[in-house]
């Protein structure tokens, strides 16, 4: 019997923002491995099966995960939002070149999903509407300084910057130190965005100028988008603010 | 009666791709705005109206559909993709914000979708494991001066770099002319991958090393993606290589 694995993003979380081509790819599968609380989120059967870790184990998890593929599992890895943004999709390739050569015969696709910074994108109007980048600001895997020398030139550039992983428990105060570097380029009055589980009963979504900005509307979940100096905020009677990056730039 | 517009992404046309929450919008919607080709992936049913236009009308689709939400009907504007990423949701906030005061009191909800470049890098592994930027080689809104200046910044920064409209009849030789810009920064061996239709029966996709890359492979509708000094190519057996870029960058 030959296995696969299936790499999945549930989206956001809000089920209405999961493709169907990854609830097909869960509905077909048996064994899932993931975060527990992105397991949480499938609806899965009596005959499927749950192998739930905790979030900084991403490279046993796909070990795991393969090593079950190569026995002949049909195996699903499953990650928030997409998996190929700061999630399990480069974990699993990461464990396929250091791994058994049989790793490398196995079927392994990979599906997109709804990264986190479009879902906060959609709630706020749309800041990622000129050129953008995704900045991790966990230093487990990379230096600080390489962190803030690429703040420093994407500001700089005139992109607007998602920030992922802003802040954690271990990761206190990398956040208020990156609004810090970038108050050093961008207006004061640029716009930061915060938004967490967009779309789902626990929604948590505020619109900061950069002057003020400080860590405390983060936690792990929440992704900050920061505008660039070309960033429009406006107001609308009755309604939230629609925050907006031209298309034109830089004239 | 109180009209109201939504903004939708098919994503990048795969059918399994499109969010349950976009299909949702387009059944309940009854005026279509939107590039011919991107409504035609759309099963509309004959009370449902299509007001197709050409590629480069984003201001005026967007203005004629927020005037029929403000006359009372219930209009979907459609993107390919993520309609926050080079696409519908910047216009039509740019014609709400010079528009008419009635346009800031309508409804408008912008719902996020797969963008071209997560689907190209699921089908090429995971060559946005790590920190990336979206840029737009169009200079038909912004200078070029202001693109060479964000290719040799983000390169410099050690980002991979997704291409979003990479050529057009009205624009050869700005892909090429940027391939030349960033041999002067990474090296020659960095994967330059191509993905168009990705999931459609027209798919397209190439991987192509820098030090030889050249617009051939790409027309409008391709999304290109750079990798950084640090992705990785993995040879597998009987199967396409998987790219990907490490989650530990710059150690």
């Amino acid at each position: 019997m030959s296995g696969r694995l299936t790499v999945i993003g549930t989206g956001p979380g809000n089920p209405g923002q999961m493709t169907p081509e990854a609830s097909a790819a869960i509905a077909r599968a048996e064994l899932f491995f993931g975060y527990g609380p992105y397991l949480d989120r499938l609806d899965l059967r009596p005959d499927q099966t749950r192998m739930a870790s905790d979030n900084r184990e991403e490279l046993d998890r796909s070990k795991a995960a393969l090593d079950a593929a190569a026995r002949g599992a049909d195996v699903c890895v499953v990650s928030g939002g997409d998996p190929g943004v700061f999630a399990m999709a480069a974990a699993v390739c990461e464990a396929i070149e250091h791994g058994p050569e049989t790793w490398r015969r196995l079927e392994v696709t990979i599906l997109p999903g709804v990264t986190a910074m479009l879902a906060v994108a959609a709630r706020a109007g749309a800041p990622l509407g000129h050129d953008f980048c995704a900045i991790s600001l966990s230093d487990n895997l990379k230096p600080w300084d390489v962190i803030e020398k690429r703040l420093r030139a994407v500001a700089e550039a005139g992109l607007v910057i998602a920030l992922y992983n802003p802040i954690s428990k271990a990761r206190p105060w990398q956040l208020a130190t990156a609004f810090r570097i970038l108050r050093e380029v961008l207006p004061v009055t640029t716009p930061v965005i915060f938004g967490r589980a967009i779309g789902r009963p626990d929604e948590a979504f505020a619109v900061i100028p950069l002057g003020e900005a400080d860590s405390h509307p983060a936690d792990m979940a929440t992704c900050v988008i920061i505008g660039s100096p070309e960033t429009r905020i406006i107001d609308r009677p009755g309604r939230d603010p629609l925050i907006y990056s031209p298309r034109s730039t830089g004239t």
